[in-house]
């Protein structure tokens, strides 16, 4: 890990444009200063918003120069008006900063329903164009926060080919929605040189078994964005393929980055206390594997039960059960933070489940199942339920 | 409504086996005097109970007399003794009553992993077999709880072609299973005279659109188990199909009484302050309306926010489209307590928002909305999600 989040070839920064009270930083702008191959995987939902929309048609292309963020609104259900203000943002920043509208993202953060202040994001917008900065991304990480209890950084230095390239990222808070402003947004920068098409391979594979493996309530917000732009400042051909060494280290630094953010995502869900690892193996397939993990991370039983800190392998294997899970009840194991408590069909007995209880009072949990149906294997992060995340959620009053 | 649950031929009975503390009921016995047409639905858990692999096999048949439950202990995850405990306790009702053991269902809900207490049982039911009433079912409903905060009866008296029939259903808790102990059982009853083929097909469309859609937590439980038995005690030649003017009439009656079983278990789920009515209307196919409702009903963030009495339609909107879901947003409608919230597009405003909000102080809450992109539809039943909820499943020490 180097000590600073610097990649070469890329500005950022974060300011306050008036969405947020209190002069909390509101407006991130994310710059490359040449073109770079670009990457992005999107919310599923069928209900999207607009920046979501506008994003996805730029990033098909491949080639892009920066993202413009603000949190506060997340421009949702605005109909025709929504889009015409995500495409007046972008444009904003294009022209701030020198470049096509077309290769300027955007992305939003926040209320869903609220029209966008177009003033202030403008004015905002001209004061980042003057503050970008190689240092910058601490501030951008910040301005991107909505509920997030801290600002969420990861960078590595890694030997792709013959070239040491950096690889740095910022995310802010899944969990929810309106009107908590939760949405997964996450953007990550490397001066790495790669062509787009296997940038793009490379990026949906480490979304998968990063961002796609948090789940802190199991809702998809319709903003959930995670971007990589790769402009090639560490020199060297650009790769060709994701599959040769040299892309696979590549992905492998992008997956240690996205995996701590991802962690971050979880530790920090709302009115969590524990973040919780949880690693499936012996599943009959990647997707059996993938269902479990799911199941497990989205329980409200177990993630009660882990705030309580209680070792309940019965609700652990009950979920796993209900989502129709393959297993073979005899030979699967069932650990709680590395304690076994369930081997050969049954509780491996009360001193077990003693001493599993006492070391799940720590912030940092895990749970490992092994079902014994085959050799798929999957991890999952999530964090538990509690009082907090109530009071949050239900307190808030519009 | 008639006044007394009673159907023909049949006779129940609840005692107290010592399995509960404080004297508690804790066994059911419940019988038909004659040979029955038998329908059930069962848990589609990877890990189901030994009740449910013993009952299935036996419900198979289409004919029996009658089934035997205990609660306070689920009989899960015992391997074979399991399976042995259960064909004893049914082996032992049968003999009881004179009937063959083949005769006989069971079922058991409680704590996973702990083994029954045989010689108990076996007493308590021949307790129940002196015991047994044609008045007995409010007693039988009482020793199925588990944590249910009270009983759940519900009975109807309908014409069938020529003949008038009583139904009359009992159900346990909804929630999630060990510790706290809450499976979902139903056991109903009438004497309609009707074929097995028909009865299984009628049986199987009842709990689809009642039991099916009830959610607390999102947790299927490795017993869940709701049967019907029909002894044709009121007469007239056993209906063959389940086509007729006669079998729909049945159905109906049917879906009454299970409809009011559903509402309560959703009404009393673990920590509820309310019950909850999601009506889908407008989708693309049955499907999708069903996948709408159930991803709601088991949102935590709408949850919170109907404990909150927040009138959030962006939270209903956002997991109808997490859920990918088709709806045409501009023409989607959302309703809250009768009171329109969101329409063309966006909010209908502050007024409507703070009469929803007040509406939502009653202890009943519906959602309705219509996604205009078809004409499908389905109805859900769920609660709140309450401090009560994480208390009481965080709380209890194992």
């Amino acid at each position: 890990m180097s000590r600073e989040p610097r990649v070469r070839g890329f500005q950022f920064a974060g300011v306050h444009c008036g969405i947020k009270k209190g002069g909390a930083l509101d407006l991130a702008l994310l710059l490359s200063d040449r073109p770079a191959s670009v990457a992005a995987v999107y919310t599923r939902s069928t209900v999207p918003s607009a920046p979501v929309l506008v994003s996805k048609r730029r990033s098909r292309r491949g080639i892009g120069r920066g993202v413009v963020v603000n949190s506060g609104i997340s421009n949702v259900a605005m109909g025709a008006r929504g889009v015409a203000d995500a495409e007046q943002m972008s444009a904003n920043a294009a022209a701030a900063v020198g470049v096509r509208p077309g290769e300027m993202l955007v992305a939003s953060t926040g209320v869903i329903g609220k029209p966008l202040p177009m003033e202030c994001i403008e004015a905002g917008i001209a004061e980042a164009a003057r503050d970008l900065d190689p240092l910058g991304l601490p501030r951008a990480a910040e301005a991107i926060r909505t509920t997030d209890t801290y600002a969420k950084l990861s960078h590595r230095r890694v030997r792709v080919g013959e070239h040491f390239v950096n690889v740095a990222g910022i995310a802010k808070g899944s969990g929810m929605i309106e009107p908590r402003m939760a949405t997964m947004l996450a953007f990550v920068f490397t001066d790495a040189a790669i062509a787009p098409k296997p940038l793009r391979e490379i990026w949906k594979a480490v979304a998968d078994e990063t961002f796609n493996r948090v789940s802190v309530d199991g809702e998809t917000s319709t903003s959930d964005t995670a971007v990589i732009l790769a402009n090639g400042a560490a020199g060297g051909r650009p790769l060709a393929s994701a599959r040769g060494e040299a892309g696979q280290r590549l992905q492998a630094g992008l997956v240690a980055v996205c995996t701590e953010l991802a962690m971050d995502l979880a530790r920090d869900g709302e009115g969590a206390t524990k973040l919780v690892t949880i690693e499936v193996s012996g599943a009959k397939s990647p997707a059996q594997a993938e269902r479990a993990g799911r199941r497990i991370a989205n329980s409200m039983l177990v993630k009660t039960a882990l705030f309580g800190r209680d070792p309940n392998w019965g609700r652990i294997l009950q979920t796993v059960g209900a989502a129709e899970v393959r297993l073979d009840l005899d030979r699967t194991e069932v650990d709680l933070c590395g304690v076994p408590v369930f081997r050969n069909g049954a509780s491996t007995g009360e001193a077990a489940r003693v001493r599993a209880g006492s070391r799940m009072a720590s912030p940092e949990i895990s749970i490992r199942i092994h079902l014994a149906a085959g050799r798929a294997s999957a991890r999952f992060w999530t964090c538990d339920l509690t009082y907090d995340y109530v009071r949050i959620n239900a307190e808030y009053t519009t």
